[in-house]
C-alpha cells in the first residue's frame, strides 16, 4: 500500500466529518468560532486515523466509527489548547498558526477547550451516530476514551509534566508521564475503534499492546523533532522543550538511544499489527512511519 | 415534610458517595488533590439532590442514580473552577475558601477542572455504576448532561457572560445567558435522574419544564443574594457582579421586579411538581425554598 496516499485520503474523510459534526453556526458565537479555529488549524488527524484503522483491523466499516474518530480529535485539540495556555506551556504558535489564547484571549481559549471536550462526549452518546451499534459497546468505548482523557490519563500526565520542569532528568518519570499524556489517548483511539466495530477481546487486547508502543514512539519522535526540526517543518518554536528544562527522552537518554528505543517500539508495534492479519496492514505501516518522520 | 432535614440527609448521602467515587489516592498526585479540594469546599449539592429527586419523582430508587448525581456535581464544580480563573471572573474566594488557582496556581486549576469534567464522563459510562440499567437510557442521560455542559449550554453561557460585561443591560441577553449558564445543568440534573430511573416521556417532559423554571429562579436568587447578602453568608465578595458591570436580573429589571419574577417561576415549578403526584413533593418544596433563601 501507498501510506502517504492512504493518510491523505483518510485525513480528507476526517476533515469533512469534523466539519459536518461541528458546523459553523452564527448562533454558536465566538466560542464555537474558537473551537473550530483550533480544530481546523492543520492537524495530522493521527488519532482519528488510528480509530478508523482500529475498526478496519477487526473487520469493521471505518465510516461507522467516524463519530468516535472525530471525538478523539476533539479531545486531542482541547488538550492542545489548554496545554498552550500561558499558565501551562505558554506557547504562542502551534502548527504554524497563533495558538487559541493569542487570537481569542485566555478566557475564551479555556472555554474553547472545554467546549471541544464536552462536544466529544456529546458525539459519543449521540443517538444519530450510535443508532444500530450495540449500546453496551458504545458505553465501553466512552469509558475507554474518558479514562484516557482524565486524571489517570492525559490530565494526570500534564500535571506531572508541569511538576517536573527543571527536575533532574529521570527515565521512569518520562515514561510514566508520556504514557499518560500521549500514550493513553493514542491507545484509546485504536481501542475504541475496535470495540465499536465489534472486535473480540483478544483482538482488542492486541490493539492495546500496539497502541501503547505507538504512543510512546510517537512521543519520542516528537521530542527528537523538537530538537532537530525547524520552525517551518514543525510549525512551532524549535528547542522550546530544552529551553524550558522539559524532561524529554533525548534529555534523559541522549539522542542516539532515544532513536533506538523509538525504533524498537515501532518494530514491536508493526509485528503486533501483522499478527492481526491483512486488515491490520495499515496499522503496521503507520507504526513504521512514526520513526521514519525523524530521519 | 421537613425540607431542611431532607436536604441535610441528602447532602450527607451525596458527600459520602463523592468521597467513594473520587477517593483520595497518593498516586493521583496534586491534580487529584486539587479536584477534591474544590469538590469538598462546602457545596450545597443542589444539582445532585435534584437528580436524586428526579429519580424519586418517577418512582425510582435515588441510590440507583447516585453516580449520575455525583457526575452532576463534578460538572458543576469544574465550571466553578474555570469561571473563577483570572482570565474569567477572577474570583479569589468561593464558598468562603480560596479558589483553586489561589491555592494550586492557574495551570493546576485548569487541569483540576478538566479532571472533574472527564471524571463525570467516566462515571456516566462506568460499568460498575450502570450495570443493570438500560444502556440506552444511560446513553440518553449522558447526552442530556453533556449537551447541557457544552457550547449549547454552560460553556456557551459563560462565553456570552464574558462578552456581555459592561454592555447595556438587556433582559433578553440575561435570560438567554442564564438559561445556558445555570439553567441547562439544573434542568439536566432532574431530567437525567428521571431518565435513568425509567421515567416515561411525559414525566420527563414535565420535569424539564420544572427544571427550566427552577434554573432561572435559582440564578435570580443568586443575583439578589450577591446584592443583599454579606460575605459570611455568601462566602464570596458581595457586590462583585455590580462592580464588574455584570448583567444581572436586578441590574436589568430592578430588585423588586426580579424578586417578583423569581417568585412566579418557583410557583409555576412547584405546581408542575405537584401535578406529578406525591413522589414529586420534595421537588415542589425545593422550588419554593429557592426564593425563600432571599428573604
Amino acid at each position: 500500500m501507498e501510506l502517504k496516499a492512504y493518510l491523505s485520503r483518510r485525513r480528507e474523510m476526517v476533515d469533512a466529518a469534523l466539519d459536518r459534526l461541528l458546523p459553523a453556526q452564527e448562533a454558536g458565537g465566538r466560542v464555537l468560532e474558537a473551537m473550530r479555529y483550533s480544530l481546523f488549524a492543520g492537524g495530522k488527524r493521527l488519532r482519528p486515523i488510528l480509530c478508523l484503522a482500529g475498526a478496519e483491523a477487526v473487520g469493521g466499516d471505518p465510516e461507522r466509527v467516524m463519530f468516535c474518530a472525530c471525538a478523539m480529535e476533539m479531545v486531542h485539540t482541547y488538550s492542545l489548547i489548554h496545554d498552550d495556555l500561558p499558565a501551562m506551556d505558554d506557547d504562542e504558535f502551534r502548527r504554524g498558526v497563533p495558538t487559541s489564547h493569542m487570537v481569542y484571549g485566555e478566557g475564551l481559549a479555556v472555554l474553547a477547550g472545554d467546549g471541544l471536550l464536552t462536544q466529544a462526549m456529546v458525539l459519543l452518546s449521540d443517538p444519530a451516530q450510535t443508532d444500530g451499534l450495540d449500546p453496551c459497546r458504545v458505553l465501553e468505548a466512552s469509558q475507554v476514551v474518558m479514562k484516557a482523557a482524565g486524571y489517570v490519563g492525559m490530565v494526570g500526565g500534564q500535571a506531572v509534566d508541569l511538576a517536573s520542569e527543571n527536575l533532574k532528568p529521570d527515565l521512569a518519570i518520562v515514561q510514566y508521564m508520556h504514557a499518560m499524556k500521549t500514550g493513553a489517548l493514542i491507545t484509546a483511539s485504536v481501542q475504541s475503534g475496535a470495540i465499536l466495530a465489534g472486535g473480540d477481546p483478544e483482538q482488542v487486547r492486541q490493539l492495546v499492546r500496539y497502541g501503547r508502543r505507538v504512543g510512546l514512539a510517537f512521543q519520542i519522535a516528537d521530542d527528537l523533532l523538537d530538537l532537530e526540526g525547524d520552525f517551518n517543518a514543525l510549525g512551532k518554536k524549535v528547542g522550546a522543550d530544552l529551553a524550558r528544562g522539559k524532561m524529554t527522552y533525548p534529555a534523559v537518554v541522549g539522542v542516539a538511544q532515544a532513536r533506538k528505543m523509538g525504533q524498537e517500539l515501532v518494530d514491536q508495534a508493526a509485528a503486533i499489527a501483522e499478527g492481526l492479519g491483512p486488515a491490520a496492514a495499515p496499522l503496521a505501516e503507520l507504526a513504521r512511519y512514526i520513526m521514519a518522520r525523524t530521519h
